[in-house]
């Protein structure tokens, strides 16, 4: 599905997106670390995946490591590029390097779906499928052009022959990123618990005639 | 604050939680490994961490290794062992293996505390916190008696160092686990969304005289 190391000339405007070398699993890793040297989309990918002030950071040696395994992948405004329930094509992450993506969801009562959340640079998209390989649990919609960087399984589990402890730290910012989601998550879950309470004694209020 | 490996003998019934030796910072793996053979809970423990089929999963002799750098640690029933907004003891996360621990927030308008969920054996607490060391999103009770394995970020940094690979395992079944708590708070989310709407409906009625 993606096949394309980051390119060395991702500088010139215009170039096409994956005119990098193909990937070749049978890399070594100083061959693939050659091969993203002097993309600048490979060393954003790298700033990005170190992120915010973490807990047991990846060094940027260690992120560029990362991105040497990664596949550079651009996805035009208005494209669907996880689609809820879809059981099959769960083998992959997204880092959004440039853009936005929307994170939206069906209800079943309502034509229009619902915008769970919008993520930006330095977020992950796919990591819960690419992790537990279950149906994807929302849809997630470019909503600017975006260019990101893609991990699949298959080059996460070449990582942790290669470089275990990269792997471990890779690991940790995966987790990191979903605990935050999942501190989102539950702080609009207590919003609601609020506001549905407020709803409730509004319905429950006797109608003054 | 935890410093006690598992004991040798914590078949015994009424063995006080603990009894095992100290956990020395400087042992090797192998001398790790010997001091938790033949412990119940230990076993337990590395059973629990493998859990449900997932993929890229535990191998038993790796969730042993895992289990050697941990403490058992026993919580009485109504025992609040994680505090919401506390921003001190974030350096640990509780595996339960026995008993069931309820995950609490405080609402403003509430006296009492609401449910956000309920965790039983083999679902990690605290493991955001070790995570990002920030505040903690809610608060932890002991529903009953609770029997658990510790991990401490001090911990995890030494198996990282001591085997990394099986650090990397360890952090995707982390990174799975919070992945489940994410789902399951976006289908509570879903799901208020749709009760929202309903109750929206209901207010907007024009009321027939």
């Amino acid at each position: 599905m993606f096949g394309k190391l980051f390119g060395r000339n991702d500088r010139q405007p215009g170039a096409p997106d994956g005119a990098g070398p193909a990937a070749a699993p049978s890399m070594t890793q100083a061959e693939r670390l050659r091969s993203v040297a002097g993309s600048s989309s490979a060393e954003r990918a790298a700033e990005m995946l170190i992120g915010p002030a973490a807990l047991m950071q990846l060094s940027l040696d260690e992120a560029r490591i990362i991105v040497s395994h990664m596949q550079p992948h651009r996805i035009a405004r208005g494209t669907t590029v996880i689609r809820e329930g879809d059981v099959d094509k769960t083998d992959f992450m997204l880092l959004i390097l440039d853009g936005e993506v929307t994170i939206e969801t069906i209800v079943v009562s309502r034509s229009e779906p619902i915008t769970l959340t919008v993520l930006g640079p330095g977020r992950l998209i796919g990591e819960m499928g690419l992790l537990d390989g279950e149906a994807r649990s929302a849809s997630c919609t470019a909503s600017t052009d975006v260019r990101g960087a893609i991990l699949t399984r298959e080059a996460l589990g070449r990582l942790l022959d290669d470089d275990p402890r990269t792997a471990a730290k890779l690991m940790m910012a995966i987790a990191q990123r979903t605990a935050v989601r999942l501190r989102e998550c539950t702080d609009k879950l207590k919003m609601y618990t609020q506001l549905t309470q407020a709803m409730q004694q509004e319905i429950n209020r006797p109608t003054v005639l």
